[in-house]
C-alpha cells in the first residue's frame, strides 16, 4: 500500500490540491476558486469535495493508497492552532479555525496541519529538496511578497505564537520604501517581484533613461519577466535593477546569518529564475556585511523544487514531517 | 549533598570564577588574571588550581556538595566544539580547544560546556531569571559590544557551526559607522556603550552643544555611566543620546521578532540600568516597525540577573541545561 498525503496551498485567487508521494511526485492535481465572497462553510464544503475526488482519482489509477494526512500552506497561517488569522489577501476575515473545520470533513485522518506558504515551502526544502540531511537551514521565497522559512536543529521555527519567520518585513532601508504592511523600509518593499518594478522606476527617472527597454512599460504592466527579458538583451536598467536586489537581498540575509548561523541559504520563486543576475550580487553583498567568522561558509541555493508544483508539495511536506516526527 | 555548578566567566583582562547553586546564588567567587601572554597551558593550570581552591572553600564552610559540572562563557566560544575560536580580545590566537585542555584536569567531570558570554546569559535568565519557563525568548547583552542570546523551544539557537545569535553585528544603517568587526552600520556601532558615545559626540557637534555636560568630557574619557549622570540632570544632549540608542535599538529588536516570533525579550548590561530613558524609545520604535501580527504582544523586560554576577552565574546555567537535559 502506497503511502501519500495531501497538499493544499491556499492562494488569494485559487486554491490547489494535490496527492503526493513520499518522493515529492504530485501524483494528482487540480484546483478550486478561493472565494471572494467570505462564505467559510461552503468553501470547506467544496474542498472537501475536490479533496474526495482527487483521492479517488488516484485509487481509479488502481493505486492503492494510504492517506497520511493533510498539509495546508495559507497565508497568515498558525501552525499551532491551526487557524488562518487576519490574511489580508483573503475574503475570510478575523481568525478562522481552518484545522478543525476541516477535521470534521476528515474524522479518521489524524494529520491535518497548517502553516504559511513559505515555511511549507521550507519543510518541502527539507523533506524532499536540496536541504535533505541538513538540520540549520534558511529559506527565502520572493514573488509578490518576500516570506521565509527557518529550521533550526531540524525543526521549523514557528515561535511563541505560530508566526515567526517574517524575514520580508526586517528592516533594509530606515525611513524607506512603504512596505505593504504599513511600515517603512522593509526588505519586501525591495526584493518582492513588485519591489524589482520599484526599483526599474526609479532608476528610470534617476537617469532619464530613454530609450531602455523598461521605459516603454507603464507602472501597471512592468512584470518582472520584463525585467529579466530586458537584461538578457543588456539594457542597462534592467541588468541594475537585477545588481541592486540582489544587494539588498545580500543585506537581509546576512542578517539573517547573524541570527541562525545556516548551514546553507535557499531562494524560491520567480525572480530566483534569473540565475546569476541576482544569485551573485546577493552573495557578494552578503559576504561584505558578515562577521569574519562566518565568511565564506555558507551557500546560496536556488530550491530544488519544481515551481509550478512547489505550493502543493511544500504543503504535503507538513505532514511527512509529522509522520516523521 | 548539596549539588552545585561552577561558571567561569572570560573576559579580556580577568577570568571570573564562582560556586553557584541550584537557585543561581554564587556561594564563593574569585578571579584570576585572563593572561596577555598567550600562554595557554600555564593559564589552564591557574585557572583548575583556582577552581580546586573554590571548591575546597566551600567544602571548608562545612557544606557537602557534589560538583555537576563547568560552565564556561568566552568570548567566541563555540558550544559544539568546546572551542574559542579567535577571539578578538584574548591573547590565545587561532583555535584553542579549551573543553579538552579542562577536561584534562577534572577528569571525573562529564559536564563541561562552553558558549559565548551572550549566550551563557540567556541561558542563565532561563534558568534562574526572568524567563523561567519560557520556550522562546531572546535576550541582547548590551555592553562594550552588544551580544545576543535566542531561545527556540526552550533550546539556544547554536545554528550550524555553534555561532548563531550575533544580532550586535546586523544591519542598523546602510554604509553607516564602522563597526568593531570591519564591516559598516552594524547594530553594535549604535547600541553599544562606545556607541552611545559615539553619538553624545555626533550631537555634540551637530548642535555646536557648548554648555552641555557631555562638552566637558574628551572622546577617550566620556563613558555611558556619564551620559546617564547628565540626563539625570536634564542634558538636552544626554536625553537625545538615549532617545536614538532606544530607537536604534528597537529597530533591531523588531528584525528579531520578525525572525523568531520570541514571547519576550530581556535586555541586560550597563546601559540598561537607565531604565526608561532606553526601554521607552526602544519599545515605541520595536512596535513602530513590527508587523500588525506582532504588535503589542512582546514585551521588553530588564534582566533579572544581578550585573555583578550575572557572567559567572550564566555560565554555571550551562551546566544545570546540560544536566535538565
Amino acid at each position: 500500500m502506497k503511502k501519500v498525503a495531501i497538499g493544499v496551498d491556499i492562494g488569494g485567487t485559487n486554491t490547489a490540491i494535490g496527492v503526493v508521494d513520499k518522493e515529492g511526485n504530485v501524483m494528482v492535481k487540480t484546483s478550486i476558486s478561493t472565494p471572494s465572497h467570505g462564505d467559510i462553510d461552503k468553501y470547506i464544503n467544496d474542498l472537501a469535495e475536490a479533496i474526495k475526488e482527487q483521492i479517488n482519482s488516484v485509487r481509479l489509477l488502481n493505486e492503492e493508497i494510504e492517506i497520511l494526512g493533510i498539509g495546508i500552506g495559507a497565508p497568515n497561517g498558525n501552525y499551532y492552532k491551526g487557524t488562518i488569522e487576519h490574511a489580508p489577501n483573503l475574503s475570510f476575515k478575523g481568525i478562522v479555525p481552518f484545522v478543525q473545520l476541516l477535521k470534521e470533513k476528515f474524522p479518521s485522518l489524524e494529520n491535518i496541519a497548517l502553516t504559511n506558504d513559505a515555511n511549507a515551502a521550507a519543510i518541502g526544502e527539507m523533506i524532499y529538496g536540496g536541504a535533505k540531511g541538513m538540520k540549520n537551514f534558511v529559506m527565502y521565497t520572493l514573488g509578490t511578497g518576500v516570506g521565509s522559512g527557518l529550521v533550526v536543529d531540524g525543526n521549523l521555527v514557528y515561535g511563541a505564537d505560530g508566526f515567526a519567520g517574517e524575514c520580508g518585513h526586517t528592516m533594509l532601508v530606515p525611513d524607506g520604501r512603504l512596505c505593504g504592511c504599513g511600515a517603512k523600509g522593509h526588505l519586501e518593499a525591495y526584493c518582492s517581484a513588485p519591489g524589482m518594478k520599484r526599483t526599474a522606476f526609479e532608476i528610470i527617472a534617476r537617469d532619464n533613461a530613454i530609450g531602455s527597454l523598461l521605459a516603454k512599460f507603464s507602472y501597471e504592466d512592468l512584470e518582472s519577466k520584463d525585467i529579466f527579458d530586458a537584461a538578457e538583451k543588456g539594457d542597462k536598467v534592467a541588468l541594475e535593477v537585477f545588481k541592486k536586489t540582489g544587494e539588498w537581498l545580500g543585506q537581509g540575509l546576512a542578517d539573517t546569518v547573524h541570527h541562525l548561523s545556516p548551514e546553507a541559504i535557499f531562494l524560491f520563486g520567480g525572480p530566483t529564475a534569473a540565475g546569476d543576475y541576482i544569485f551573485k550580487p546577493a552573495k557578494e553583498s552578503m559576504e561584505k556585511h558578515l562577521l569574519p567568522i562566518f565568511k565564506n561558509k555558507i551557500p546560496i541555493y536556488p530550491s530544488k523544487l519544481k515551481l509550478g508544483d512547489a505550493a502543493i508539495v511544500g504543503a504535503s511536506a507538513l505532514v511527512w514531517k509529522e509522520v516523521d516526527a
